[in-house]
């Protein structure tokens, strides 16, 4: 379980690395953004697992949401995974797309071909990457969140809900919630699970929280000039099916935010506090 | 003056917006951004130009520093206009060097071929762009400061210490004090400004510092691990300078910081409470 740091920068009194590992699950080299923040020095500290959403890579979360400066105040490390696996030999979607292949992994184990030879971002994130970082880094596996943007947030709420002992408290940025219902996810699950139903609840938001509610408080923020709300993002349907389910919810409309890293940062501390405030409440 | 606002998101309850304009002094459309704080829909705002360093777009700023949180708090709008003229019709360098032409302004107004038909980034940053402003936004004018890193801190100490009574406070990350001294300055100035000696002094904060020294409290946060720190910004020489001019500096040794976004961030915060303060002194 070797790991190489490819890059390192001290920010807010921590480090900012990149580290990348050969990883069994995904059979390529992959990459992670770690803050580490400054009481990692003296001890184990919580942390924050982040999913992006399409198109990002491990940058994005950790150059533009400036969470560096909560997660040094408050002694969280954060951890940034890529959003797919990488390299010639992974297959992309035929013709391109953004929302297929490279950079749209969706936070599942892909059974169909080409994408089952290299797409298992569930058994990545849910297994192979806390144990890489409890092998390396200061983590208190006991305090370990997930959050994530958009396919981040599908993301983060999906391997919580079916992952609730390793992922202990979950909030989301704008997250498909219901990926069964909406184009991105149709598309995606159809090219990763093939075209079973029962297969895809496995893997929506929606359909799990109805049939597996956790004892976790989820919170979501959403903006409501998000161009991508009403067709690919539905959080109404999310909500209705945690008050069905008698899951805790907390869904924030928040006025005129759109869909980018501006919405993120605006809101990010607030959701690091939510993860504070879960873990001790345990 | 026409202005076309080109994208606008919200963020930390006010607006991250990016316009452009034609330029007379440039002679090009140019590019800026800027965050409009939300005191900004209640009467005129303090603002702060930000000038970014080599190979940096009117981009890096406002994805990169997260001083938007800090403004939001302030009431301080934020403006970051692109680091040179760009466009077909816009030299570069020959070869396309990072450190001359495209993206490498310098802040000065070049009076040698090829460059003097467009670059001219000193007229536009203390005289065009105020306008601009001031025409578009609530900004009150006379508290108006200078920012920036690297090539831009050199812009920032410049033209600061050239027009103290348009950029009334100042501070740097990093800045490339003494260019008429170092390599990137002596290859941006040859090109851009011939070979006399006494053209360069006039755009050297070092030598400007000495002949007329303003009666701001200058503020540098400079990385002990910058890579650049030794041959190319020198920090020790617009020090020893100060001293002996008078010039009232704070320069802040932060031990393990490098030259990137992540040390801009950690610091950015101190920098708009270092103008809030200058300004309140007036």
């Amino acid at each position: 379980m070797a790991l190489t740091q490819i890059a390192a920068a001290k920010c807010f009194g921590g480090q900012q690395l990149v580290c990348e590992h050969d990883s069994d699950a995904c059979g390529v080299t992959m990459r992670f953004g770690l803050y580490l923040p400054p009481q990692a020095e003296h001890g184990p500290c919580p942390a924050i697992t982040w999913l992006s959403g399409l198109t990002c890579t491990e940058q994005n979360f950790i150059t533009k949401a400036g969470a560096q400066r909560a997660a040094a105040e408050l002694g969280v490390i954060l951890v940034a995974p890529d959003t797919s696996p990488r390299g010639p030999n992974v297959a992309d979607a035929p013709d391109g797309a953004y929302d297929l292949g490279l950079g749209a992994g969706f936070y599942v184990n892909a059974t169909a071909q080409p994408y089952a030879a290299h797409y298992h971002m569930e058994r990545y994130v849910a297994e192979e990457l806390p144990m890489v970082l409890a092998a390396h880094f200061p983590l208190d596996r006991r305090r370990h969140g997930l959050s994530g943007h958009s396919m981040g947030g599908h993301g983060a709420l999906t391997l919580h809900l079916k992952y609730p002992d390793i992922f202990r408290s979950v909030s989301a940025f704008a997250p498909i919630v219901a990926p069964a219902q909406v184009p991105w996810g149709q598309k995606a699950f159809s090219a990763y699970l093939g075209r079973d139903p029962e297969v895809w609840a496995d893997h929506d938001a929606t359909a799990l929280v109805t049939r597996q509610p956790t004892d976790a408080a989820i919170l979501i923020d959403q903006g409501s000039d998000d161009p991508f709300l009403t067709e690919q993002l539905r959080p109404d349907l999310f909500a209705a099916a945690c008050e069905a389910a008698g899951q805790s919810l907390t869904l924030r409309h928040q006025p005129g935010y759109d869909h980018s890293y501006y919405f993120v940062a605006s809101f990010i501390d607030d959701h690091l506090r939510h993860h504070l405030a879960a873990w001790q409440r345990r």
